[in-house]
């Protein structure tokens, strides 16, 4: 039998929504309530740099479930309305719109506040009151102001080279303005890939712009509409001035909290809520979703904060159908699968990066090879990095560059999942045809020198 | 301490030559001699009807190891040479080379004959003596005849649907010809996929070619210097006429297996070699890959014989590393995972098709959908379906068309190996970008499907 279940749902990014959906499939005769602070339904975040760039016409075209889609799933949305607080005690959410506040019964919630983006400690910037031509591109509303900016505008700036400040920075090159990039640390992805597979994009990259990594901003200054950023080298104090127009900032995000902290939830290491397999938090009939949340490494089992629209929505399935009185169990952890294409690369990568695992206890194995056999014309170089669990040879990650680079990752975090040893990996039989795939694809012969590796340590 | 193994392989296909190269790369000091009845060295077979369609320049280009690369590599080849008999007392292998008989010592054998043609019941048709205008495309001797003759021909008539039989037609499609193919069975690529997904593929190149399934053709007419093809249909008996200038056979093969066979090698049901998980034969150290064997089904465990070019390599693999004094095992059984592209399709699969599975065993789901989020421009259309069993769950089989189906399908194909649950599959982590790929990718959303329907039951 069906409850009758009132579920109230923090947010309506792609987690949040994604969450109503399924408890509403789950669930027929549940009571669904999203509360959503903006104007909007639930849009792709992930797809506002693609507006920017043309390729995808407007904004607009991002919702991905309307405000009505929604009325018509009987799932009910406030918009422009925040959440004030939660009274466990009498199962009642506190809601504010337009200063008026009104109490809510709920049988489960879900948490889906998403996160805030990070800002670098510049000299007089107030992240809630940024000055004129500099941005964050985190809504459809900031998207708008950009694309309004860049009308007639020479050059910008992107503060963080990780994958976000790529994508905009190449949506921006797309439109024929000068790109600046500035990043803190030496590297760009560094939280994505391993250095040797990005210094090939950086390498690349920065014959065709400005990329200024491990500088740091010491000083802004306004110069008529424009501004002056004075970077300087954090290794050999070298200072540089750049002149921009536009700036925008992508820097990363911290999960937000508040609500849940202040109703009980714990929250963990990363900043973030803990959930479990479930996707619920420490507290009963309470989950969370999304970038707010901190759940497990699936290879490392230690804790992350999630930042990813591919974990978002697995964990929105979760808490919908949880909280819809189902059962849904995720993986013991994520396993971080991700995939970017930016000034021509395609770049994937699955599992922990070296540096969160112990070098003494994995081997790596690279190789670069083409996506056709060689007798066959227009095969794409393909580079791809294996790493493997020196004692068991399980695999462990990988990251790649190349040609549809993110269906090959696909495979080897199937591999992951089924803790799978790469001397039975190196053996799956891949599709082979001339014009489209060789006998033995890069991600069978990168295992074999994984393993070969492996059998010469053993 | 590496052994002066003397290993004579019998043939130079991909698979004897993979072996060949496996051995060297295995033992250094084994003296390696391959024995090729033709005059070419290593080359792909299936970049055949690539040369044809100008794809590839020409049919030089498909030697993918030459006799000069073979002898570097200290690999003694030689060519135009035959095999007569193994003298297994006396570990010779007797061979004839312009009528003269030599016989050379083994200590293994690696048997890489081959399969021959498949002719059908014709009236007055000769497989070994072909009359003019009628064609294999088998080797590169056939494939100059074929390009020669076709400069000036309007018609041409390929016997056979199968993948092989479409990548020639397609081939002579795009050199301008009008196109009939003849197949006997009511489906096109019946021995490859299931028919609701061969259906999609038949519909839609009848538009582009004169396709005429479940026709058998009852008798061949010489009209001046082309032929008339008479034909009828299996189920209305209907009589249709066909003129055509040229005909090329495509029906498939069978093992060539003479020399094992009078070794003493056992034969199984399929009418090949059989070989074990090391591609051994029956016999101590005579080894057999490819074409000419008999191995497993991964997943019906019964047995199969060969005939995809990334099985032949896996085993050549195998072979040459065993008949070196290595050790190499191979999963038990084959996957078969494979592709092809035709008339702009592209067709993957992977497993055994429903028809050599037990009905009440499975259970099949199908999903359409595109290989981009909704909101981004230019996603196309993949069709997939996915064959569990009913009892454990586990993923059994798929068979898909569309962009890059095959890399879908390799990530199937792990699955397959894992023995995984499709619930468990369901979940997969798969990239996401915008650009790239959707947050959950078809093949996902099939097993979700399939899960749902695997419950609903259970």
């Amino acid at each position: 039998v069906l409850q009758e279940k009132k579920i109230i749902i923090i947010g309506c990014g792609a987690g949040g929504g994604t969450a109503a959906q399924f408890a509403r499939k789950q669930n027929r005769k549940a009571k669904i309530t999203i509360i959503e602070k903006g104007n909007f339904a639930q849009y792709s975040k992930c797809g506002l740099p693609y507006v920017i760039s043309g390729d995808i016409k407007n904004f607009d075209n991002l919702i991905e479930f309307s405000k009505e889609w929604f009325n018509k799933s009987n799932i009910n949305i406030l918009s422009n309305t925040s959440v004030e607080s939660i009274d466990k005690i009498n199962k009642k959410i506190i809601v504010k719109n337009n200063n008026s506040i009104t109490k809510k019964s709920y049988d489960s919630i879900i948490i889906a506040s998403g996160s805030n983006p990070q800002i670098p400690p510049f000299e007089n910037i107030n992240k809630d009151e940024l000055p004129k031509g500099f941005h964050f591109l985190r809504t459809i509303e900031d998207g708008k102001k950009i694309l309004k900016e860049i009308s007639n505008i020479k050059k910008a700036t992107i503060i963080g080279a990780g994958l976000i400040g790529l994508e905009i920075a190449d949506s921006l090159y797309k439109k024929g303005i000068e790109i600046n990039i500035i990043e803190a640390l030496p590297e760009i992805l560094s939280k994505t890939i391993d250095k040797d597979i990005s210094n090939t994009i950086q390498e690349k990259i920065s014959k065709t712009i400005n990329l200024f990594t491990n500088y740091l901003i010491t000083r802004i200054e306004k110069k008529g509409r424009d501004y002056k950023l004075f970077i300087k080298n954090n290794a050999t104090f070298e200072k540089i001035t750049i002149d921009t127009d536009l700036v925008i900032i992508a820097t990363g995000t911290y999960p937000e909290i508040k609500i849940a902290k202040e109703a009980g939830c714990e929250i963990g290491v990363t900043g973030g809520i803990i959930v479990d397999n479930k996707s619920q938090t420490s507290l009963n009939n309470i989950f969370a979703v999304g970038d707010c949340t901190e759940y497990l490494d699936f290879v490392t089992k230690k804790p992350i904060s999630i930042g990813l629209g591919s974990i978002v929505v697995r964990q929105g399935i979760a808490a919908g159908i949880n909280a819809a009185g189902g059962n849904y169990t995720l993986p013991e952890g994520f396993l971080q699968t991700c995939t970017s294409k930016f000034f021509g690369f395609e770049l994937a990568s699955v599992g922990p990066i070296s540096n969160n695992l112990d070098k003494n206890e994995i081997i790596s194995s690279k190789y670069e090879g083409l996506s056709l056999p060689n007798y066959y014309p227009g095969g794409k170089l393909i580079k791809i990095k294996l790493i493997i669990d020196k004692k068991t040879g399980y695999i462990l990650a990988a990251q790649g560059i190349g040609d549809n680079i993110s269906l090959r990752i696909n495979t080897i975090a199937c591999a992951i999942l089924n803790r799978m040893n790469v001397e039975i990996f190196r053996k799956l039989e891949t599709a082979y045809a001339p014009p489209l795939a060789p006998t033995l694809d890069v991600i069978t012969i990168v295992s074999d020198i994984a393993y070969k590796k492996l059998k010469r340590i053993n």
